[in-house]
């Protein structure tokens, strides 16, 4: 990763600098301080296709699975705010495509941990040897997401009308998106 | 399913007739059968993602995942002739959106068990009350089964360029796959 930069505040967002925020791999030690974000974000039912009322046993099977596996999160001083998971999309003749899974607490949003946290993540899926990356399942909802994604070079390469059951708003559109890794 | 209906046979194609053709839920009972036909197709790493080289016991897991899975075959006389499985593509949120998975063995290829195997599987899956049906992973080159899914009203809605390596071509294109459900 480049040195990390002063980034331009936003009327509106957070202004809390994030220069030490620390991109590593996750342990089993990590595991405490990400479940409360995976429940925060799962339980919106907004984003993620997964149960709201998934318990912690089986998020913890979701979020940390074997390797090739690999789970990260972005840490703040001693605070995860940010937990990303990279593994491959298919079974063994399509494991050279990665799929990334990415979080934020809302507490944290606004300030570029998802996209930094993005960023070194997408570097270790092309340093790792995967080809590209795929997202099965984006909310066509969750804007900020849509964009953060194309900005990072990924296209909407498919749609399933009516894919995702949300929370709030019903049935909506899921998004399959996807670039190539250098 | 309508009532079987007499087959036009083609040049360098088996005209052996398949009206006897039964379609029912797979039970434990069946696994012997459905392993040769799971292994000749996986094997040759040319249509599915499975590593070829998967075992009897994984294989099971893969093909038989429990409700509200279903695992299906097609029976002409007292031989399994192909086999299916149907289940959701997503987890809960996106649970309303069926997965269908279908291999026939070589030997019993040309006669119109595939379709006659989907038709059911589709009638089916729109009778459990899902909204579409998705195929995450259509090998390009699979060009007999990409024409019948479009003949089954499925449309391609992505491409994930040089997402499967095919066991003879290298890497080829992965198509997703779409139909809404009645």
């Amino acid at each position: 990763m480049s040195a990390p930069r002063p980034r331009p505040t936003c009327p509106g967002l957070s202004s809390v600098p994030v220069t030490q925020l620390e991109i590593r791999r996750a342990g089993d030690e990590d595991w405490p301080a990400i479940w409360p974000i995976w429940h925060e974000v799962v339980a919106a039912g907004e984003t993620y296709t997964w149960d709201p009322e998934t318990g912690e046993a089986a998020a913890r099977a979701l979020w940390m699975p074997p390797p090739p596996a690999e789970t990260w999160v972005a840490v703040d001083g001693q605070t995860i705010v940010g937990t990303a998971v990279l593994k491959p999309n298919q079974a063994a003749l399509g494991a050279h495509i990665a799929n990334g899974s990415f979080m934020v607490p809302a507490t944290s949003g606004g300030r570029g941990i998802g996209r930094r946290l993005a960023e070194q993540v997408i570097a270790r899926a092309g340093a790792s040897g995967y080809r590209g990356m795929q997202f099965n399942a984006v909310v066509s909802t969750n804007e900020p997401a849509v964009a953060l994604w194309k900005s990072l070079g990924f296209a909407i390469v498919g749609t399933i009308p009516g894919g995702f059951r949300h929370a709030r708003l019903g049935y909506v559109d899921l998004h399959i998106m996807y670039r190539e890794l250098p």
